[in-house]
């Protein structure tokens, strides 16, 4: 069993047994084996695929080159949510919260943006002092404490998969279902929960562009939560339009803040509430995911979503004078709007080219040693399906960066497209998938 | 136009620019792209493909990494041949003396055994003192004194196909058309040549297994060396059994020396004849091949051929007196023979099992640095179509190394098999294409 022979097999289309897999993944990992070996498996592995077996492997093998957390020793069902990533996707900031009020135990690892999407860690930083680099300990006993806590990976979590990740970054290997299973549920698997929501999001903001490729994506992730003993369900939602009213770390943060104070935009507040109320009834709050929505609905209602946020932004170290008055928050140093060229509708916005763009006016990242400017971003004046008069005030841009401005406004410009006719309105959740849908 | 756009592409199944394939070929040669990426490309290669405008370019990029030699002041047509190996293919030992004594310059760079296929240089190295690291300067002197030199690849010519061809070695990258034809081109192209004869083996001793690829491997080499406006002529002949009655460095030489002398086996002086009449035909010293194959016959029968091997071996600092007596030469320690387990016919010698086994003896190399005894191999007394009787000896097998006798015989047992029925006499030559056959 040598790598040349593990890479053949794969080229060829054969399946790799777990051995192999373990075999190339902790070598690779450990140094033993060559960089330019594992990119021509990952290549191989790209264009042939992966069956079931192998995924499992994939996943149990960068889970197991690291630690497990254990929170068997706090009550509770525990539940995450993991998002394949969009534009302006501020969910977590909203569920966490949600969900915990309702009494679900929340551990959550998040990642931070790359490319066009944001991540939820940037957005959590940009509150003054907040931290999420708190060590597995830590963050254990934040859970226990209030219910919830929200932090990056640590260097024990599938330490596999941060090396592999990289090298796939770098070789385009990065779109392969298989791999990005094993990449996401190793992680998940390795913060300590119980159940898992997941919502694939579909479309030209996504990750997966192609509605089949996100059902794909979404059976394999179902099937690793599920082989590993936690109930799995996952949502594919629409990403054509960027999620809520803003984008852009700050700006999302304090979207997240009016959201929780009952002031959300109705599709991010859909998609929110769908995800939450599967989440209180996967941790046994709710009967059923409808009575978990209403009891998400509740939440917000009753100001407990938003006293959770409170407590975790003081538990996090985060300024909560800051969050309690968002105004105070320091703008960006330039300012410019984007007007409607006729009277009619707001027919679409690109998500993909308003991501593309955010990341020019400072908020996002092409590669991940990028600094990103918490400020900058846009707010949408109106979205999808308002109507416009000509001259109306679209979008506004915020950056500190003078000499992007003009082309950034001429691109989201473009990126918003007007009708005579009011598009048709339609839910953003397109599907629910679970083990019974393998 | 970077690493990972054009893998991507690549990886997409898209064509590739010339820009491209030199940037990433040429990149890596000097170190500035990492071998990761390198590799991920060339798994992508192997899986989609290249058209033939791609081919060139690796055929231009890799050729134009170093020098190429010039050979213009030599009067005359300047042909040599390349064989794609097989296992007992000794054919340039008595073809560069024949076409040279014919009056054909004959400028031959050739490589080492490698797996189960033999290399010239080894063969040639089996001779005492014989010198095959020459320099150009050299190389291009000796031709001009005496119509021919065989020598290895300097470190002048093609860099970027030896560290392309060192890294597909370790990513199971090798067998793919395209980076073949690139690798084997680049390198005839820079020796000094005007015209190629090409000899693309087929069956299970040959690099290329199957009828189709070995056709579809010949095309896109006259293809390529028809690009450079160089007359290439290919023929696709039969590897199923070793060629000629040994296998084995020295022994291979001894049954050179004994071919010139007139004493060769049928099916090597059938292959070498027609690659020799063809060479003479391109190098413009016969009107036809068949033409060309006669004169070829009678370098041999006039001992021209004889006496131009021994300007050689004399030129290339060779021990001229173990030539001429090569019963002098030293025995290996061990021999053990094979016999006939029934009454009947030779049906079949398998040519990889032959080969793979005179690894284990001493004969070959598994990987390049691997070190090889001259002395050890394998000598046919009988061969596919002779008539045997039950405990004729078959074969002899000749090692130093005593432990592998026993396992390197029972092997080759199984790699020979009878019948009672004579099996039917083919001509090795399958097919021969030219430029009006693409």
């Amino acid at each position: 069993m040598t790598p040349y022979e593990i890479i053949s097999k794969k080229r060829d289309g054969l399946e790799l047994s777990a051995e192999e897999i373990q075999h190339m993944i902790m070598g690779f990992t450990n140094e033993e084996i060559p960089d330019y070996q594992m990119s021509a498996l990952l290549m191989a592995i790209f264009m042939q695929g992966m069956n079931k077996n192998e995924i499992m492997a994939v996943t149990h093998t960068m889970l197991n080159s690291g630690e497990v957390v254990d929170l068997s020793h706090i009550p509770g069902v525990k539940v995450d949510k993991h998002s394949t990533g969009g534009v302006g996707d501020k969910v977590s900031l909203i569920l966490a919260p949600i969900v915990a009020a309702a009494g679900v135990p929340v551990p959550m690892i998040s990642g931070r943006g790359l490319g066009h999407s944001g991540g939820t860690l940037d957005k959590l930083e940009s509150i003054p002092g907040f931290r999420v680099d708190y060590s597995i300990e830590e963050y254990s006993k934040k859970i226990e404490e209030i219910g919830v806590c929200l932090i990056g990976q640590t260097p024990e979590i599938c330490p596999a998969d941060k090396k592999l990740y990289a090298l796939r970054d770098v070789t385009a290997t990065i779109q392969s279902i298989p791999l990005i299973t094993g990449s996401i549920m190793s992680k998940k698997m390795a913060e300590g929960i119980d159940a898992l929501v997941l919502d694939v999001k579909t479309g030209n903001g996504a990750f997966m562009q192609t509605y089949e490729d996100s059902v794909s994506l979404a059976k394999q992730l179902i099937a690793a939560g599920e082989s590993f003993g936690k109930p799995t369900i996952a949502y594919i939602t629409d990403m054509n339009e960027p999620l809520g009213r803003t984008v852009g770390n700050w700006l999302e943060t304090r979207e997240c803040i009016e959201a929780m104070q009952g002031d959300g935009a109705e599709d991010l507040m859909e998609v929110t509430h769908q995800l939450c109320g599967t989440m209180i009834y996967l941790g046994k709050k709710a009967e059923t995911i409808q009575k978990g929505i209403e009891l998400s609905r509740e939440m917000i209602s009753s100001g407990k979503a938003w006293e959770k946020f409170l407590e975790i932004v003081k538990s996090q170290n985060g300024d909560l004078e800051m969050v309690k008055n968002p105004e105070n928050y320091p703008q960006a140093e330039y300012q410019t709007i984007v007007k409607a060229e006729q009277d009619g509708y707001i027919a679409a916005v690109n998500a993909l080219e308003t991501g593309l763009t955010s990341i020019t006016l400072g908020a996002g990242r092409m590669k991940s040693s990028d600094k990103i400017d918490p400020k900058a971003g846009i707010v949408f004046q109106c979205k999808k399906g308002d109507a416009v008069k000509k001259g109306d005030t679209v979008l506004t841009i915020y950056t500190d960066k003078k000499e992007v401005l003009e082309t950034a406004a001429e691109r989201l410009a473009k990126a918003v497209s007007c009708s005579s006719e009011k598009p048709a309105a339609g839910s953003l959740i397109l599907d629910m998938l679970d083990k019974t849908k393998l």
